[in-house]
């Protein structure tokens, strides 16, 4: 990652903490990374780091404490619903030292919505309009209950399909920075192979971070070669001569974006 | 997680690094994570923490020397490749502060590799011979190029084929403590018609680690009720205790195992 030195745009960085033991016990996959990183990434924001960490307060506030010091923006998913095992909104207070207590229009919300779908709005359903002091709200079109962003530090839900929301919700309110651009080449080749003259494009090139990921299909080894870059004008170049370097090694091109 | 205390069975822990610009882009979506998870659990070894992070020297660092000292094992995946942003194993001997050079036996398990197959045992692929100091090869069954143990930490490949066998050959050395057990009900309500027996539940079982995870399948609201222990006995009878909430609550039980 050589983008951030030399450079008069600026770097808007971000880190996201999945809170949640079903993520570490291998029962679900999480989906909820790659969509965050691509969202951001349109807007400007580079995700840097993810951490997944279990449903324990201590280890919610470390990584918090440690993420909202070193990138521009914290995202968070789980642990926002009615049960015991939901306790990232009280972490989240003790992280900021603030207090925490139903929150007016969160309750507004949830007693409308309950009221409307004619479900009792019951003690446990009443603890998702515990928010801590000084946050604000963030808008849950799918199942109402908000989640919230104090400093900055945005709290969501873990459900994807709520997550996602929430993140439309968020995204026209962030400030992004320069926008990572990325091209990819597809080639039927091992990767040793355009090794020495990829580390000798990458030397020449600084400003374009240039990634071999190489994969095997049906049998056959292959390679995608990303090259990624806030300056569009460097990308195209690297772009054309990578692919110069290849075809002149006879490697059949399966795809160039 | 409260299955630590009050324990005689030893609980054994584990991290895992994914270094991968990769995954934090969006462009590549991890499937190593849950893989692992559910391998380490079979051989009584809890995953309690997750790390992506870019393929950056100091970032390795720093999250290697972290998770190494809390946990019993480090499982790492990604950048041991022939290209420049593999820069993993050299970070790994930083980490260490041993020297690292051409390993006589990976240099023989790939010289014989590229002999046989032909293809050309150039300077880029004999960086994948380069071991830290004092640590062992890990044996890599699908293209070859290992991958190394030094102290608690294991070094393995990204692509998910070959670190599937990687784990395969490290499982049978690792030392396990006490196996979490695991049952799970899939109730269609919604979590918060049961938070509050839950909740209870919870505290009448301190030993088992009760999740509550809803989703939204077709239109349709469902709790899936996650229970881990390590004790059996705990386990099942708070199972059946909670089976029996549900149907004192009329749910439709869409899965019981």
């Amino acid at each position: 990652m050589t983008t951030d030195t030399n450079s008069e745009k600026e770097i808007v960085t971000a880190a996201m903490i999945v809170i949640g033991d079903e993520i570490l016990s291998g029962r679900t996959q999480d989906k909820n990374v790659a969509h965050v990183a691509l969202k951001l990434s349109e807007v400007g924001i580079q995700l840097r780091e993810v951490r997944v960490i279990p449903d324990v307060e201590s280890e919610i506030i470390d990584a918090v404490n440690h993420c909202r010091e070193k990138y521009n923006y914290v995202f968070t998913s789980g642990g926002i619903g009615p049960t015991h095992d939901d306790i990232t909104a009280d972490s989240i207070a003790r992280t900021f030292n603030v207090s925490i207590d139903y929150h007016p229009e969160a309750m507004e919300i949830l007693t409308r919505h309950y009221e409307t779908s004619g479900i009792e709005f019951n003690e446990a359903r009443k603890r998702m309009a515990r928010i801590p002091d000084t946050a604000t709200l963030i808008d849950n079109p799918v199942s109402k209950a908000p989640g919230f962003q104090i400093g900055n530090v945005f709290v969501m839900a873990g459900v994807p399909m709520i997550m996602q929301a929430m993140m439309e919700s968020i995204l026209p309110t962030l400030t992004g920075g320069a926008k990572m651009h990325s091209r990819t080449i597809g080639a039927a080749l091992p990767e040793g192979k355009v090794a020495k003259d990829l580390g000798e494009l990458q030397v020449k090139y600084p400003d374009v971070s240039m990634g071999s990921y190489p994969y095997f299909k049906q049998g056959k080894v292959g390679t995608n070669l990303v090259l990624r870059s806030i300056f569009t004008d460097q990308l195209n170049t690297a772009h054309a001569e990578l692919m110069a370097i290849l075809e002149k090694q006879g490697a059949e091109i399966l795809q160039s974006e």
